[in-house]
């Protein structure tokens, strides 16, 4: 089993209200090579920030780390257009430059290119087993994107707590005008889709996984409603076979039957993951944002929990612990807290 | 516990008569790749070629990555002047190039700089302990280049059963003298060793061990000459903290007292592992070759044998055997089959 984490960017994150992967602009353009960096080596070492929120909430790859010093998985990180130098290890699938914003007439005008050279890369790869995420601030935005343009009546997630999602669709809906598109137009024309409205990342991870698939690796896509997205691209591009989903509770939590029903039409399997931070015997402030609907999923968190063996859960948290320490999150940290808890059902 | 792996070429192995790395000097081009990738992911990916002898006796990668299979550790490969394109996951520390010939007036002209930059990365590495190796055709010559303008009078191993010790010494020297160097001119210089007569190689795996050990991390240099070589590069650059070296048996019983001899000099502690080829159950031709002398070591191959827990060598035989299956080496192949064994003491 190989955990396979596509990281890029695209300037989508930087329109106002879209994303909450990184405290300012600025900083939010390292937050992939950092979450490669906390993934590969257990913290930052050339990405000048931690990606933490304002409330003391960390990056998903502070989990997905903790689940890879807790029970040890291989990886591969695939530069899918960092904006910044990275000293984390990177395959290079050629040249993935950061995608535009997608109001721009073009979002990733290459996004053929990427998917066939990335294709090339999945095929060449003889692991039985590839769980594929992705870190690119703006992904939930981009995953509407190319939804809408699919055609998939399917919503998104968001990493705040409060979903802007009305925002997400005017600025969707801008970018398909933009393109000169109409919802749906792109029904069978997946690249098309990413080209208009999405983001480097969709055409590597869709790559990666056809390839894959091709040469006999089983595929789990690594996360929420992103993950959801490339689905749907794959299943556009004619690509019929068996898919899995592995997600994070947190976003099970948010979409409610949604998940499922988008995972049904896709013909995806799912499987939903809680890492029962509500039930940790220690109050930590991560923990606690996440349970109140922080972050939720990405860097392949939700699957990386699932690799997690019956029992173990807590050895995971624990970790986080460490891993949260060595980042300099404190169980106390945080100043915004509320009363707002990890709810049992 | 950290194994990473510095890649690289140098024009150097184009010599005629240097490198047993490769069977033709287009393929051997690509031999760091495929190392790399064998490292990573179990087999060559990319690289269009798997390192094997005429005589069947394949890359010390095949060993490191049987050694990871059976007992797991974490990598980086650094990208130290590759010259094909490689999907194993590497480290960009900045461009480095291939190295020049040595006989050229500057083999690395940016030594310096390349060095910088790997001491940044060494100490940005959070590890407890770092497992440093090499993979450069050519790099036993570029060895003995550097030993000698520092002067110091350490001869050197080789790749080949018949070690064309002589042949490299007219090579140093032809370098030396394009340089306008007498032997010994670049003590305390080590910077100027490698600018003249050395490889890309050296001023990466030297940079982040001199990084690594001003953090607190412990280093272990992993290989034979070469890595005794980088440690002489240290101690000249002035860095005086504790360094390992761990190399093959295959390496020691060449080397004789002379190893010993070299790290007492260089004040290394110095570990020999025997992969215990001669005591297999089986006869293979990829271990018997290694016992008469190819090869040696490469890809950190000693210092992974020296991470192997009592009583599982056994193991990493078995694991070796499925490592070369998956290359295409059979037990029987080879066809130059001769009398040679592993010797005892």
């Amino acid at each position: 089993m190989r955990v396979l984490l596509a990281a890029g960017t695209t300037d989508t994150a930087l329109i106002e209200g879209i994303s909450a992967a990184g405290a300012s602009p600025e900083l939010m353009a390292h937050t992939p090579a950092a979450d490669a960096e906390i993934l590969a080596y257990g913290e930052p070492t050339r990405a000048p920030v931690t990606p933490v929120s304002p409330t003391g909430c960390p990056t998903p790859a502070a989990v997905t780390r903790a689940v890879r010093e807790t029970v040890g998985f291989d990886i591969a990180i695939v530069d899918a257009g960092l904006a910044e130098p990275t000293t984390a290890p990177t395959v290079g699938i050629g040249d993935v430059a950061p995608g535009a914003d997608v109001r721009e007439d073009e979002a990733v005008s290459d996004a053929g290119a990427i998917f066939d050279r990335a294709h090339g890369y999945g095929t060449s790869l003889p692991d039985d087993d590839l769980l594929i995420g992705e870190t690119i601030p703006g992904g939930t935005t981009t995953a509407l994107g190319v939804l809408t343009a699919l055609g998939e009546p399917i919503g998104v997630s968001s990493s705040l707590p409060e979903n802007p999602l009305e925002h997400k669709r005017r600025v969707v809906d801008e970018g398909l005008a933009a393109s000169d598109l109409e919802p749906g137009a792109c029904a069978g024309a997946p690249l098309e889709a990413i080209r208009a409205v999405g983001d480097p990342v969709q055409p590597t991870v869709a790559g990666v996984a056809a390839g894959a698939l091709e040469s006999g690796t089983g595929v789990t896509l690594a996360g929420g409603t992103q993950m959801i997205a490339v689905a749907a691209l794959l299943r556009h591009a004619g690509v019929d076979a068996p898919l899995s989903i592995a997600t994070t509770s947190f976003v099970a939590d948010e979409r409610g039957d949604d998940l499922e029903a988008a995972c049904e039409r896709l013909d995806c399997e799912l499987t939903v993951t809680d890492p029962g931070f509500a039930d940790h015997e220690r109050d930590h402030v991560a923990m606690n944002r996440y349970c109140a609907g922080e972050a939720k999923e990405g860097v392949a968190m939700g699957g990386a929990l699932s690799l997690v063996p019956d029992g173990q859960m807590a050895d995971v948290r624990n970790q986080f612990e460490t891993v949260c320490s060595r980042l300099g999150i404190d169980a106390e940290q945080g100043g915004q807290h509320d009363d707002e808890e990890c709810g049992g059902d």
